[in-house]
């Protein structure tokens, strides 16, 4: 039996930095279950925010994201127009590019098939992000 | 009914810079009104441009955009090999990577399900790219 | 008829940097052939090296990669928490995320559909990384 699942998922706001999501994310997908292999696809629905996935273990991981993507994208530079909104407005915008704001995962027997050692991290790039919306699209062959 | 389309779209040339391409996909695809759940994948067959999501409303952003990942992949550097076809050659390919070539998104009713403030870029990475082509596979649920 | 297939890869080990593989994927895939239209999705279960399409025909750009990424995510930082497993340890985090691990490729008459130019690139991004896992999930319409 073929399966498409459309349904919206509203992430809690958090502060600047890198997240892990995982469990957020599959806790609000109880249809996850019913496929046996299929894939999901998430969109994060915002410019200055991102999804990646990386290391679901150690915190530190998270912090040193923040650190290097701060310095790779600098909030310093005096050569950049659209900073309307602040210092963290252009480089919220750079980031979200260079991590994406989608993600596609094999699902097999009701579970997401990640690496032993794979989360989803939500970037939110902006100092005040509020909350973050996302569509996750459900897809596969049914029990 | 499961829907599979897949066609070729030709992009315009433009000039070195990133652009709003998100109406000259969807035009290119009438059959998208046919899809009550799906995703639209896109391709972009090339390795010196890419395709990503980012701000649709202020040019300025786009302008940015260009200046930031000039800055990050430089031209001036001397340690690349493969400047066969000038200075704006390997950091094109870099550019690409960076981005990517690649979008997968949600349809609805016949409709890209995009956040308010998403537009499609093209990120052209040569001072003369020419032609771009694009791979657009579409799935779902039709009506 | 709607297929749905999904299976793992095991990547040989290589040395660090950047290595096409496209012809190891689709060696490992004899499935593609039954696919009229359909897509092809990657996942690399790991979170120190990365998946993405680039030039596929002169070796010097896989080096050029190595060097650019290098600098661009630099190994004699001071400011890190994670490198417990050494100055390669956090980087590759990095350069994981800015690359990705995932990519969705579409098929045609049992064929990819890349570009003349695309391949399908490893990074390495240990010093040591061993053997990679990929779970390939191909689905679409068969004949």
């Amino acid at each position: 039996m073929s399966v498409w699942i459309q349904q919206e998922i509203l992430l809690q706001p958090r502060p600047r930095g890198f997240h892990l999501i995982t469990d957020d994310i599959v806790a609000e997908l109880p249809s996850l279950r019913s496929i046996r292999v299929g894939l999901l696809h998430l969109l994060l629905q915002h410019t200055s925010a991102s999804l990646t996935i990386n290391e679901n273990a150690d915190p530190s991981v998270r912090t040193d994201f923040e650190t290097v993507f701060n310095s790779l994208v600098s909030e310093d530079r005096r050569d950049l127009i659209h900073t309307y909104e602040g210092d963290d407005d252009m480089p919220a915008h750079i980031k979200s590019s260079l991590l994406g704001v989608s993600l596609t995962l094999p699902v097999r027997d009701g579970r997401l098939v990640l690496g032993t050692w794979q989360g989803i991290y939500l970037g939110e790039h902006r100092n005040q992000g509020g909350r973050r919306r996302v569509v996750a699209t459900l897809q596969g062959q049914g029990d």
